[in-house]
Parts: structure tokens; sequence; C-alpha cells
């Protein structure tokens, strides 16, 4: 039990489940790292400055004057009608075309993830998921009790071969995986974006073995270079969920989110969303809607995008001067992350505090698998701290991981074979 | 399976507490009853009008400008600290003490019902509730497929007779009831509120068979007459989670809840509201921290509890003066709701589409009933019609229902027995 040592009083009152429930690692981080002493690679937060004050409050005057008492009220369970138009435009962007009607409105796309573990999985059935995966989206399949498996990832994203061999291991077992999830653009945490040819290759194991995909896109729109990649969901409407978010295009305090779903998972999780919550905030819904409505938004996201992308080119600059060439790491086409594989010898975790002392943070590997591994990999965030921060910060840590090696050589550790990363080859 | 009689592809998919899930009557309701011609006594929704649009506006203004980036950004788990200060307060309006540490903010207090279901509730667990109870509370509790038992109420609210009945049942049969699930305030549905003395007995109950009580309270500000009664959570703190919400007493548009549980169900409700959604919006924390901060609350209570006060007094004195002498109801101190048991051989579930008809709508009793009971009841809603539709809309009710006892008497069906109903003695 995580009751601090404490008894617990209530132990006995607790459902199987909750002993799965994990806290996130970041989450504890978090509280650490918030000390403005400490640069932190660690969080995954959108950069806020950018949205005009003044602009916020003219939205929110506007709902107030053109329906206040509806923004004080109650509303439909599948969310305002009108933000759902808007939603569609803004999956449009991405070339996926979807009727309102076939969306629900979330409490942020990690309410949809908690609310598809709620309606799909029992105690026990399989999930299948990318290694490293979203912490979140983990935390909320652990809740109930599934039973998990990865795919390992290169460059280009899922390796297809590892996924058949799941797939076809599953299938001679007698089970049926109820879910493969997948952020193909950018990942959280890999930053890796699945290729365009290994789309339809998953498009056509997942026919095979009919399998369902819950296809999770949060950061599709901050693309920093190519050519954007067709959704899952336009590849294959019926068999995937997908899910959006304005957290990262607009604002991640309105918690606004959505899916995009065949109209029998979606007639199920607006039954999961009545007992969950009732509705979204008519207030905040209202508020997102005007912003689509009264602001040229493509050019905000444009902007946005730039800011990210300098701030992921002095990462990566920063990276490649000063970090040991024992270490390797990713490179993102987007989002907001980079993935670190230091030597298998290293080990992030009991590296954190040593990288507190020196005033950096990051986020361990082993909290993005469902299981032991990632424990000489990391990650860093390049969207929350600002271009000087991220140079200083990926020289401390340099530092801290330079003293670690040595260490590590000075005691003969480093003489261990390298387990397979998602970022051999790169560095 | 309600996918509408179409085929339902994904059914191999569905976890089975997904099968156990009901969609509320009252959203199916709202549907047609948002017709403009339409009187609803149907919904729960509170009375908006009420809020000025320009201290609103203020208030979102003083949020953006004091800190906009926070409130466009993700926020803590726990909820704002500012705003858990804010609700110790509201709470010590009604006695009772919490420190801000001890309270989590959730998405409306429905979000709190949830978790508590997720983190309590293995199938087949034995759970209390009283009959009738909170459709939404019944929702969330069976979604985790637990076994229901109810106890039933009088004027004074639950029969704690037949609540040691069943305790002693579930001792005799090796079982232990995860909670017992409680509005002890101006009840919803039924508008009824357990006495003093009852609180006291149900405490001593609780002990004697370590019962572990949730106090729902929406509604214990919205007081029209009598004396605040004590909080159950102020009787045995260690034994009840105390629920609150900003729904009834600010706005429902803003969807914020809260718990205050001993430290370690609060431990795991957090751990719940991570994989739930992350955190609850910053923007309507900030917006409800700064309502409290500047504005005279507790006045804007006093004048909602008058406008509520007087719309009670006119459903009362229309039920008096329309209804037929075989209706009987409840008179509610407080809150939104009055309970109509009608004789046992009219259905109002059936006679609802010929009200709907006569263009006035209510809810059947049969939802807020685990099981089979009620189909003679009806809830009738006081706090968002005004005055004259109240009276309009129990006039063209009482129509109805004399039309049908009528039909009833012409066809013999009116001899049978009274099965009991807690507006018994009433009318």
């Amino acid at each position: 039990m995580q009751s601090g040592g404490r008894f617990d009083y209530y132990s006995g009152l607790y459902a199987d489940r909750t002993y799965s429930m994990m806290s996130s690692e970041i989450r504890e981080l978090l509280a650490v790292t918030a000390r403005p002493d400490i640069i932190s690679l660690a969080g995954g937060l959108p950069c806020t400055e950018v949205m005009p004050v003044g602009m916020l409050t003219e939205l929110a005057e506007r709902v107030f004057r053109e329906d206040g008492p509806g923004a004080m009220q109650y509303g439909p369970t599948d969310g305002y009608a009108p933000l759902k138009r808007s939603l569609c435009m803004v999956m449009e962007e991405e070339g996926l075309r979807a009727y309102p009607e076939e969306i629900i409105i979330t409490h942020g796309s990690q309410q949809a993830l908690d609310m598809l573990s709620k309606i799909l999985l029992n105690p026990g059935d399989p999930v299948i998921v990318e290694a490293p995966s979203y912490v979140g989206a983990l935390n909320s399949f652990m809740s109930y009790q599934p039973e998990m498996f990865t795919v390992g990832m290169d460059g280009d994203g899922m390796l297809l071969g590892e996924l058949e061999s799941v797939l076809l291991r599953l299938r001679r077992s007698g089970k049926r995986a109820k879910f493969l999830y997948t952020v193909p653009n950018f990942q959280n945490p890999a930053g890796i974006t699945l290729s365009a040819e290994r789309r339809m290759g998953l498009i056509e194991l997942s026919r095979e073995h009919d399998l369902m995909l819950i296809e999770d896109n949060p950061y599709g729109l901050l693309r920093y270079e190519g050519e954007p990649l067709p959704t899952l969901k336009s590849l294959d409407p019926q068999r995937v969920v997908y899910l959006g978010t304005l957290s990262k295009i607009f604002s991640a305090g309105l918690r606004i989110g959505w899916a995009f779903a065949p109209p029998p998972l979606l007639e199920k999780l607006l039954l999961a969303k009545q007992s969950a919550d009732l509705c979204t905030s008519a207030l905040t819904q209202r508020i997102a809607h005007a912003y689509f409505q009264t602001q040229d938004w493509r050019a905000t996201v444009a902007r946005l995008a730039e800011v990210y992308r300098r701030r992921r080119d002095v990462m990566l600059e920063s990276l490649e001067e000063f970090f040991p060439e024992e270490a390797s790491w990713t490179r993102p086409g987007g989002g907001f992350f980079v993935w670190v594989t230091l030597p298998p010898y290293l080990d992030t975790k009991s590296m954190l505090a040593r990288s507190v002392e020196s005033k950096v943070a990051y986020v361990p590997g082993t909290g993005f698998y469902p299981g032991g591994r990632g424990a000489h990999e990391m990650r860093l965030n390049f969207s929350y701290p600002d271009e000087e921060e991220i140079r200083e910060g990926v020289k401390r840590l340099s530092k801290v991981i330079r003293r670690e090696i040595s260490l590590a050589r000075s005691l003969g550790l480093d003489i261990a074979g390298d387990e397979g990363s998602v970022t051999s080859g790169g560095g």
C-alpha cells in the first residue's frame, strides 16, 4: 500500500484494481522541480505565454454577453454542439473528416483514455502499447488490470514484425487484444513518428487480426518539418478511435479533448461520460468555441510551432554539443519531447537525485514502460523551458552524465551488452 | 445491447461492466422536454439568471489579468490551492471544519462518485443506498457491478430499523458493505432531510457494523426553513467521505465539486484523478476562487434560496390546489425537488407520453431505484421553472393524473394494495 507507511484502516475496502493504480513518476517529480532554481526538462507543459491575455478576456466577455446563463449551466453529455463543429474543423486541418454527431467532448483527452479503458477492459484482457508509451495512457489502462503487451520502435515508429509476433502469440493462446494504443505523430515520450508506409502496414495487420486501434493525436498540428501524414482514422474509420485535444494548440487549462469513434462505441462513451462527470464545463467549451470563431487560430498554431521548432533546434544542437558520445537520442519532427538513451550500465532513476542537485530535472525512462524496462533512458522536454534554459539545462545534465560514466568506468561497470533501444544508431 | 437495434460489430470488445451501465432516464427525457412549449418539471437544473453577467465578466477579467498563463495551463491533481481554502470556508458555513490538504477538487461531485466507485468496488460488493436515491450516484455505482441494497425512508429520512436489518443480513452472510450513500439534506429525488436524531442513530449503527458513509451534500446551504443540522462528517470524520459542489450555490457550468476524505482514501482518489483527467480546469477553478474572494457569496446564496423558497411554496400550494386526493407528496425544507406518490395502479412511465402531449414533463420514479420499484412515483423539480410555469405545469399534470385515475377506475384497476412509500401519510 502506498499510504506512506501508515497503517491504512481502509485497506479492507479497496477494489482489487486500486492496487494496480500507479502514481505517475512525472507528478511526483513536478513537485520537486517546481523550485525556481531548477531547470526542468521533466514536464510536458505547453508554452502558455503565446496567448495574449487581452484576447482571452475578450473571449470570456463575449461568452458571458452572448449567453451568460448558458455558460453557468449544465450542458449536454456529448458536448456543446457549436464547439463540436469547430473541432471537426480542427480535424479537417489534418485531412480527417468527421460529423459533429460522431464525436464526444471530454474533460481533456485523458478522460477519453479512462472511459475507453472502463468500457473495454476486463481484468486480464490483452492491450498492446508502444514501448515506450505515454504514461497517462498506461496509468488509465493499468487501473483496469489488463495484461500489457509492448511493441518496440525504431525511427519510423512501431516495429510491425514485433507487432505481428505479439498478435500471433495472442491468437495461438486463443486471446484477442482489446486494442492497440498509439501516438503516431511525434510520440510522447519518444518523439518518433509512424511513417506513411508503416501506417498502411499497421492497418493491414490490424485487419488481418481484427484489432481495434486507439489513435491519440495531441501533437499532429505541431509539425516542424516535412508533410503531414494521413491519420490512421482516415485509413480505416471503423477500426480506429481517434483522440484529439486543445491542450497543445490552444489551452491545457480548459481541459477540452474529444473522441471520434464509431457509433456503437460512441454510445458507450456517452454512458460512461454520464457517470464520470455528467458533462464537460459549459463555460470552457464556449470559450474554446469563441476562440475558433473569432481568432485566426491557424496563425496562432503556426506561431506556437515556430516557438517550439526553435526550442527543439536548440535542444538538438545542445545535445550534439554537450552530451557524451555514449548517449544517443531521437530527432523529433514535431511535438514536445526528445528521448535519450544512455549506456546500459547507467540508471536514470538513481541519477535523478544527483541531477536535481545540479539543478536540472528530466523524467527517468522506466515510467514509460508497463514493466521494468527503460532504466537507462530518459525523456527531455523542450516545449516549456525557453531556449536559454534548454541550453543551460542540457549542459548541466551532460556534466551529470559524464560524471556517472566516469564513475561506472572506474568501477568496471561498463562491460555489459546493449539491450537495444529506440534510439540505437542515433546520437 | 443499447445500440438502437443495429448489429454492434464491437460487442465482442466490451468489458462486462459496460453491460451494467444504464442511460439516465433524465437524460433521454431532457431531449424531449427541451421543446419550448413544454413546461419541464423534469430536470434538476439550477436557476442561473440570478448571477449578473457583468460580475462574471469581471471575474474572468481578473483571473486573466492576475495570471493568464496559469489559467491556461495544466494544474495540480488535487486542485488549485487557493480555491481549496475557499471551499473550506464554504464547508465551515455548515459547521464543518477541514484543512485544504484534506480535500481534492473534482470535475463536479459526480466525478467524486465515479472515482469512489472505482477505488472501492469489486463486482458483487455490497453497497447500500436510500430508496429512492440520486440517479447519477446509482449510475456510477452500477457501472462497477456492485450488489445494491436499499433502505426505505419516511419524512425523517432513512428508516434505521430497515438499515439494521440489511446490515445484520450482510453480517450473517459474511459480507461487508463497502459503503452507504446518503444525501442527508433535501435529498434528490425525495426532498427529505435526515433528522438530527437519525443522524446520531446512523453514526451509531455505522460504528457497530464498521460501515463507511458517503455523505453527498449539494443542497445543504439551500435551506428554506428551520435550523441547519450537523453534517455526518462532523459527527464521525474518519467514517465519512463528504462531497460538496458549487453547482447549486454558484455555477454548474464550472463543474467544480470536491471530496473531503480521510487521508488514505484521499491518496487513492488522487491516483484515480490522475488517470481520470489529470486535473480540473485551471481556469474554472480560478474563476470560482475569484468569486469567493471578491463577491458577497453568502448574500448570493441567500438570494438564490429566496427564489427557490418561493418556487417551492408555489409548487406545494399548486399541488394542494390541483392534485387529486389519491396523490401524496413530500414537503422539502430546501433543495430542488418534491417527490410525488400516486395510487399504485398508475404507472408514471407510461403516463409520461400522455403528459408530454399535455405539455408538461416530470421524471418517472423507477430510475431512482436500483431495481423495479417506483412505478407509481415521480420527481418534480421547482428550481428551474419560474413560479408561473410551476403553477401551470402542476395544473396540467393534475389533469393528466385525474384522467388516468378515471380510466383505471372505469377498468376496475384500482383495487390493489399500497406497497408503502416515502410519502405515505402526506398529501
